[in-house]
């Protein structure tokens, strides 16, 4: 690819549309996507080229890494990001080869240390800077401790110093009823990085013991930063981002994108694409209501969500870019309040894209779509020939 | 698959109509293949199992040669041949394992030494002969040379010798306005083997001095010959090529095919297949014309080649081969006017092919068919399957 990848004036537009696939209603029998009222995707889908795609392979539920990672290019197994890596580069967070970062959460703890809330009832952002800033007094021999607030609950620890290892088991249970694990080497030379880390912990528990809601910390995803191609190595591209969540501007940043401003909603992020246009060839628009509703198991709100940004998107196909692509990073099914392996929707519109029959952009009606049922993988080769950015391949 | 293949005395008979794909007409919507009448395709398609087929992977535009060799079995990314040995074993040279090819064409260049004409008005064989001749005088320490005529402003150069690399960058710079380019070594070892070719084009340029449009040359594809199994290893064929071009006898001749006579046209090309139908047990049938209209932007004379083609279908019917397969080595969209990465239409027809409901040969129509979207390295394991040159695989 990067042989064969050139530049060229020409725009693409990444449209991700968060856990868009679904699955039937119970009482109506439709998804999600055939519930809506969706005129704009469906006149968008009816010049494309459609198809289901599987972010990782069939049956595999994806994290919002490896589903944003395929839809970018990159295989998602060999490239199996840490949860805390990509909650640091969210936040800006300038890292160091061997520094080591753990997504962090504020939770809450009974008197026997048992979880009562993962959450600390979400407590807010400002709240959460300052218990960062008291946390930050911990000292350890063997390793220099930062810890970084992110949005409500969440925070990034990182590590600094001689010879750590990511290799280390999660301190999180996933489920209340249990006390935080204690943090355990998965390996010989992780476990001077694991007597550090629980050291931390037990320090942060007697400085957080007089907290009404945040009075414990789980940590989760310890990692380095990967050695990962950018986009512009290759594929030539001038890339940028325009997302609403740390998490999804970390996985930009990871893999090269300018951060542009992305507001506080799909209208204010798609004038940030206008004012910005001139200046990338590559834009990735991230969409972040349709999974936080279909987390929330609230199918017709998930509905709302996708009538709201079809009627944002005006918007977009006024810039009529020579590549527009919607798709979603993995299915948030309502009826199963969680991330799913299903395929999800796809649809590719270009000069050169070869449509197909397909008339409406959901998911039975792109299963006949020109792309069958195809890994994500594929997305990025299928932008950049649209594209009119890849040169031919062999004699 | 060289374990499970076997003789028997089936026939496979391959068409690959070059460049066949499309893309739709701007006013009627329909593509080549769906504005061509077709009746004899729409029958076969009738009886086959269709599908489309991706000749490396999805938004990949392959050259001839890739595109070629996935049909023919061979991963073509593996397998990458260089444009001067496929050239060179279109004209029969008989290539030594160190020897090294590289096309080259007549070109026109102003006094000051720049490109005016890549292919030098199209000069006729009998004048590039002439030429390769006055060419062949040339004699530089360290190799042997020889230039060699191939069809109008087309040659080879062969270089023999100790201690040579193919490792070397192309002086054509593929566009007017530019001089060629001095030879690059893209290597340390072929830092001799630049330094002859550049000596040789220098010398050239010389002996060309007086010509009034062929006065200089153009090198690109500096190769060897690879290592590469041929059918009759893997599927114990006995194959054949009718083709007309030099570019894709060379190919034919790469994976071990006997060379038949061509002819001038698809009619005669299909009397030669009559003419030797007994003694071989595999023939690619090549038509040109298709590839060669879309590559000219004419996209209704690319109906008409379609159409010509169809006409002559009869006599290829009238063997009634065990396996007849009809396809493209890519697509050819006349609006693009070159390659391109859009799948190609399929069809197998055989007794016992499974046929699927597609009545139409097209892009769109094959879509609906039972091998679906699929690469063409599949389509020789398919293909000896349904001439039942296969043993079961395992226990």
């Amino acid at each position: 690819m990067k042989k064969i990848s050139r530049t060229s004036p020409s725009k693409i537009v990444l449209l991700v549309i968060d856990g868009v696939g679904g699955l039937p209603h119970v009482t109506t029998g439709k998804t999600e996507l055939e519930s809506a009222r969706k005129p704009n995707l469906n006149r968008i889908a009816r010049d494309s080229l459609c198809g289901l795609s599987d972010p990782v392979s069939p049956g595999i539920t994806p994290g919002s890494a490896p589903g944003h990672l395929a839809i970018f290019g990159y295989d998602p197994v060999k490239y199996n990001i840490g949860r805390g890596i990509i909650e640091a580069l969210g936040i800006d967070v300038k890292l160091k080869p061997d520094d080591i970062a753990a997504r962090g959460n504020f939770c809450t703890v009974d008197d026997k240390g048992i979880v009562t809330h993962r959450r600390a009832g979400r407590i807010s952002t400002d709240k959460n800077t300052v218990l960062c800033r008291l946390l930050n007094n911990i000292a350890i021999e063997g390793a220099e401790i930062s810890v970084l607030p992110v949005k409500e609950h969440r925070f990034v620890l990182i590590l600094r110093g001689e010879a750590l290892s990511p290799e280390l088991a999660d301190s999180d249970p996933q489920q209340l009823g249990l006390a935080p694990k204690k943090i355990e080497a998965l390996s010989p030379q992780a476990q001077k990085t694991a007597r550090i880390v629980n050291e931390f912990v037990s320090q942060a528990g007697s400085l957080l013991h007089g907290e009404a809601s945040a009075n414990m910390v789980l940590l989760r995803g310890f990692s380095r930063r990967p050695d990962i191609p950018s986009l512009s190595e290759i594929y030539k591209l001038k890339p940028a981002a325009i997302a609403t969540y740390p998490m999804y501007l970390g996985l930009a940043r990871l893999v090269g994108m300018q951060l542009l401003p992305g507001g506080e909603n799909i209208t204010e992020q798609l004038d940030s694409l206008h004012r910005y246009y001139a200046d990338y060839d590559f834009f990735f628009v991230h969409f972040k209501p349709t999974d936080a509703r279909g987390e929330d198991g609230d199918f017709w709100a998930k509905v709302k969500a996708i009538e709201e940004l079809d009627n944002a998107l005006p918007s977009l196909l006024s810039l009529d870019p020579e590549v527009l692509i919607v798709t979603g990073d993995h299915s948030t099914p309502a009826t199963l309040a969680m991330h799913s392996w299903h395929p999800v929707p796809f649809m590719l519109k270009s000069k050169w894209c070869r449509p197909d029959n397909v008339a409406e952009f959901s998911e039975r009606a792109c299963l006949a779509g020109g792309m069958g049922r195809f890994p994500a993988t594929e997305i990025m080769p299928l932008a950049m020939a649209n594209a009119l950015k890849l040169d031919k391949f062999g004699a």
